[in-house]
């Protein structure tokens, strides 16, 4: 998508150097737009771990550069035991950044298997940045085709509005920012921005990290697309208001069955959809399914450093700086992710349609994953 | 309630100079702790809309206080007609700092009636006094009261948890800090942890403003219970695994019928309970109830300013700092209020026990207000 009318991916190889992997560092969003280099498993580990990158799909696709890294750093052992087990630490450095995100173990083991076809170190090494490749280009293409499917979606609740902008509510960043390019959530608003609909997007400012406020108002503002930001706390009061007409979030991991783990809060939204009748959608590239489970309680949800929710980090004085919000004795949680049962799900939008959130639906779109 | 060991109250006339109104300036906490002089009605008002003070018991009580600064002011007019003028401008203006809260009217209104059978200006301004006095020990009162009231429920939760500790979910800070002493949602809790029942609390951030982290956390730990603090989003996750055994919360405003304004997020976390199957109760004393209204839509909802939402105000370097969370041209919302139908609330604490949130059972308890 664009930035300042220049066209960006969130991840990509320097076309100077196919050894140097190029990601935009998130952190620094809002206020500042930084690049950074990165040439070995170790600091993409670190990116992802620290969240230089987020967001699932873009969580994958750094996964499988990630291990394209690691090709290269064990092209360099004496033999193809040494340099198989190097691959093998790294895997599992590269798993173990992220617990709940998915698309991270499915890209990693998709570079392993493909990485296993190859005899020699360079073999395996142009296996690896192939896969590298078509992970990330897979991930694009599926998120342009989410936006495809989603329009109808937002085509169809036009016709009811007379020209009045239709308003949709998101949570956290599931836009291009969490993927490679176009978003999950987003891709069918900027998909029917683009179309000349009036799209209004409620953004969630989605604490401890504030991924809606920093990243989610800053994709759709770089692109053009009326937002409001909101605490966290007041999509319910908006539904009650008649406010919304379209809840779209992204997951982190779906169940086979229709199980949603994303964002935390995700869950209290679909709840107050369901209380106010208002469609309650999850946009989702097929790698965010873990085909390995039905019930969304399985998930492992990653909690994260209680300093996140005691403190505030946000732009001053040209720095980034933390402020703290609480007594410094006082204890805190911080529990990454939740689950929305499928009960609550209108409908999942993914690269192949949109179904219904239960296991038969969800197999009709992806037939090769029935057991 | 105690302040590392020391009794304090949060609003309270200086003993040395009875025209003095002393209050807890709530916007340093938790890291410092400053005591304002109020004199004028003038700064009264102020404090009430700039937040020196908030929650529904202490804004009734500082607006009592206020009319009597105002009758004080009065006091030097030449005739009791400029005295009733000067007087109803006051309550005006009063009644103008924060429209969600209805102990502000209440407080005003009565203060308005009790004054108008003074006949010179000095027995209105004596009346003022009684007055503002009695708003503020009547809140005590009944918050002590709701404390007793509340033990119950926490006592019958405690019979089945076998000495495991009773988990309790509030949001924002109906505590004593809320109120002239005790609290609203907190004063069970207090009563509870008093009578050596092992009470835990989650405590909701609440953004924008974060109450729950610098006013809950800090209350509770200065009486020494145990809690630990969660961003807005965490609560219903927390009640999917079992980790909530009740929610209670404030209220800013309950209809006669039982629908309940509270702070922004209270709906949401009505319905997580509800999903949960864990009771819900609202804590109030009755200056909360507005018995003209059944419809909790009719209830007016603040709009605060957005720079609360956009950044976040915390401690660093031994100053409160504001930093930018979000981009500067992005617009956002910040709807201060939401209501909780009535479906959705097991019961209400009141000074005078405990009932089911309908008319007919509030009514039973308080029947001075059957029409």
């Amino acid at each position: 998508m664009n930035i300042g009318g220049q066209r960006f991916r969130t991840i990509w190889l320097n076309p100077a150097n196919e050894q140097i992997v190029q990601l935009i560092d998130q952190r620094f969003l809002p206020h500042q737009f930084v690049i950074e280099d990165v040439t070995t498993v170790a600091q993409m580990a670190n990116a992802i771990r620290e969240m230089h990158v987020r967001g699932a799909g873009l969580i994958g696709a750094s996964a499988g550069y990630g291990m394209y890294l690691a090709a290269i750093e064990a092209g360099a052992s004496a033999t193809i035991a040494e340099f198989d087990r190097q691959l093998a630490d790294a895997a599992a450095q590269l798993k173990a950044t992220r617990p709940t995100a998915v698309n991270l173990s499915w890209a990693v083991e998709r570079q392993t298997a493909n990485i296993a076809n190859g005899k020699t170190a360079p073999e395996k090494i142009a296996l690896a940045l192939r896969t590298a490749k078509e992970i990330a280009a897979e991930d694009e293409e599926h998120c342009r085709l989410i936006g495809q499917h989603g329009l109808h979606l937002i085509e169809q609740i036009a016709r009811s509005k007379n020209g009045k902008p239709i308003n949709v509510l998101t949570h956290c960043n599931a836009g291009w920012l969490a993927f490679v390019d176009y978003g999950s959530a987003l891709a069918p608003i900027y998909t029917a921005h683009d179309r000349g609909l009036p799209v209004h997007v409620w953004v969630d400012e989605t604490r401890p990290r504030s991924q809606g406020s920093k990243l989610t108002a800053w994709e759709l503002a770089q692109h053009g697309v009326p937002h409001t930001i909101i605490a966290d706390s007041v999509g319910g009061h908006l539904m009650q208001r008649g406010d919304v007409d379209l809840v779209i979030v992204g997951s982190d991991r779906t169940t086979r069955a229709g199980d949603v783990a994303n964002k935390i809060g995700t869950y209290l939204k679909a709840l107050a959809a369901k209380d106010n009748n208002v469609p309650f959608y999850v946009a989702l590239p097929s790698a965010s399914f873990d085909w390995s489970i039905r019930d969304g309680n399985e998930i492992p949800i990653e909690q994260r450093s209680v300093d996140e929710v005691k403190r505030a980090h946000g732009w001053r004085d040209g720095q980034m700086l933390e402020v703290s919000l609480a007594p410094e004795n006082s204890p805190a949680a911080n529990y990454g992710f939740d689950v929305t049962p499928r009960r609550l799900v209108t409908g999942l939008i993914t690269e192949r349609g949109i179904c219904k959130a239960d296991e038969k639906s969800i197999l009709k779109l992806f037939p090769e994953h029935a057991s």
